[in-house]
């Protein structure tokens, strides 16, 4: 892929047809930090200050630019962030905070603002110190050649393992402007309970408060990005934040704006769509799955008996293998911590009921050609209990993961 | 394979040099449960009436024979064994209930016993209905057959994707006479926090009084199946018995005799020998790896750091492929729940530290090779907290898991 950087507008009408919020600004270049030749670095830049909001890792190991960020985002406010894939810095040390807070004032340096506005995000192997000749190098032409690019350019760039961008954008009528909300994210592999290596990045003109753009994200990655799995493993360096510049002109969306909820919608739409593309693109993975449970006493049971089911080796096979084994399903209720009632319980997969009062119904040969004739499958779960519910998105296990986490580093 | 089954002692001098203790006998048939042309049932008898004790899976779905055994074992006294593989006889509601009651009367009336001394264990695919036709035609033939059958073929006959039958046995010296204790098993897939689809038959010429065999079971499952786990999930149907016929002559044991502790240490090798073959043989495994977590605040600390580790995907796709990335070791630790201190923590492979103070000490390289060239590997965690510790053992995840898994009911 090449780039052109020409500024403002030239890419705005791009093929991929995302709608870019006013006055962000974006340039990727290619600071070999793991090796040459590829995009592994990105700027996302907005032309007035705004706020920002995030939400981050709860692994109690942290990468750097991880512990940086939650410092700096009680302050609400940001206007850059520096993005790079290749490096966690994660398990580095006194160095590891001594180089992301370089980054970070080396950027805002050339970009004359306070280094307080920028945040650094980062992605990769864990435990090596970060190149930072390198990433001293990249800064300069970074911001140099910050412009209008196409957001899928954009989120190429902080790719590691996924094998596409992922971008979603939306167009939101906030009273009688158009406002847009657009985000990017990284995933693939280690997605888990609470998050991933997940890194998102969500822009909006729209003005918006800034401890209502912190609660508004919170609830949000709670039903999207903290319900996928990929393998059950958690990453020190999830990340997601949101930066709204104000750039429409609306007066400031409050907590009790009849706008709110209007907003809050988009943002719910766009965090799901992301965490949907995520899991689409689990490392090796050929199915998307969502396990839905229904008929639990509360949304937590809900919750914890559908995670026991996504992060099942033994679920994730099956469906793999176009099988329709719902005792391994059985099974994983049956460990999950929760109160099941075996003989309460009814499964679907797709509409085909496979298991009725704790037992088969004897349409496991219907329910194997579901299986084998859908990319995207579903699994409903009835407890027959109460009347919570919860769902999660994750997808199968392949030989393709263990073959791309055996090599990862290679 | 072939077996002969002439009665009493024929194979007792068989090649695989297990011992086998007094008044056992057993015999092994094809029922051609799941298909036919392979060895499907087993049945262990004692000549005597023994005492026996019992742990079970923690599921809360639990097949048939185990809810039955779990009523049984509260007498404390069987005298047989009746095993199957290719059916788990699990989510098979109130005719499963029957089929196992079924299965234990019938063979009590073929052995001229109470059906009450009649174990029934299954293991094999869940939710299909017991095929009755084909146990009951089995029986007679298993009951006519008894004899002094090696070991290695029993534990051949309850195999279902494991590799290759799981036997050990010991002599032990109670007083002046010298006792017998051996142990079959089978394992592979579905290994977990508590157990697995693990069948684990104990069997010795000890008198051992009912309570303290029972005490002395649930501790030593405890260090072994316990903590042991293949895919980290648990099976609806793991049963280990211990029956105790006494046929030594030595005066019971109880938990302040003086043997009590020579018994124990023989029943803690067993167990741990035989969790070991388990994990040796977890499906597609290549590499069995031992995680010992040291350092902890307590036992359960410990435990649950370990099994984060081990439970890890990305963990045990890294040691499959030759790959030292700690950075996955100290993510899992993040996530595992305790209260990890990041800056104290250390890190060995095998000899080779890869990790102090919670950074890479740059023996990368060295560490891989360690990796590549042993098929048993250690990796030793010092949280530097406390003086708890604690080993669970796992194996890695291949292409060939992945596999085995995804067409195992096909």
């Amino acid at each position: 892929m090449h780039y052109k950087y020409d500024k403002i507008g030239a890419m705005l009408k791009s093929k991929d047809k995302t709608y870019i919020p006013e006055g962000f600004l974006f340039s990727v270049g290619e600071a070999a930090i793991k090796k040459p030749g590829r995009k592994d670095i990105t700027l996302i830049y907005s032309e007035t200050e705004a706020n920002i909001a995030g939400a981050f890792t709860t692994n109690r190991v942290k990468a750097a630019p991880v512990k940086l960020a939650m410092k700096k985002i009680t302050s609400g406010r940001g206007q850059a962030i520096i993005v790079n894939s290749g490096n966690a810095n994660a398990c580095t040390g006194r160095k590891g905070i001594k180089d992301a807070a370089e980054t970070a004032s080396l950027t805002a340096k050339s970009l004359k603002i306070n280094p307080s506005l920028v945040y650094v995000c980062s992605t990769g192997v864990i435990g090596t110190p970060m190149p930072m000749e390198k990433i001293k190098a990249a800064i300069p032409a970074l911001t140099a050649n910050l412009g209008r690019l196409s957001l899928r350019d954009a989120a190429s760039a902080i790719m590691t393992t996924d094998t596409f961008p992922k971008v979603i954008s939306k167009k939101v009528q906030i009273r009688n402007r158009t406002g847009t909300i657009a985000g990017i994210c990284k995933g693939a592999g280690m997605i888990a309970p609470n998050m991933a290596t997940m890194l998102c990045f969500i822009l909006t003109d729209i003005a918006v408060e800034k401890r209502t753009l912190s609660k508004a994200l919170k609830d949000s990655v709670r039903k999207s990005f903290n319900r996928i799995t990929i393998d059950g493993d958690m990453s020190t360096n999830d990340t997601a934040l949101i930066m709204a510049n104000g750039m429409l002109g609306n007066s400031e969306i409050k907590e009790n704006s009849a706008s709110y909820k209007i907003f809050k919608n988009a943002l719910d739409e766009i965090t799901y769509e992301l965490s949907r593309l995520i899991v689409k693109d689990g490392e090796g993975a050929t199915k998307l799955i969502t396990i839905e449970v229904k008929g639990a006493a509360d949304e937590k049971e809900a919750e914890k008996a559908a995670f026991a089911v996504a992060n099942s080796n033994l679920v994730k096979t099956a469906v793999y293998g176009n099988d329709s084994n719902w005792g391994r399903i059985m099974a994983a209720l049956g460990y999950s911590g929760i109160n099941l009632n075996e003989e309460k319980t009814a499964i679907h997969l797709g509409n085909i009921k496979v298991v009725n009062k704790g037992t088969g119904t004897g349409k496991d040969a219907e329910a194997n050609n579901y299986l084998k004739n859908n990319s995207e499958v579903s699994i409903l779960i009835n407890l027959n209990k109460g009347a919570a519910s919860a769902k999660v998105l994750t997808c199968d296990l392949t030989e393709e993961y263990v073959r791309v986490n055996a090599e990862y580093r290679t």
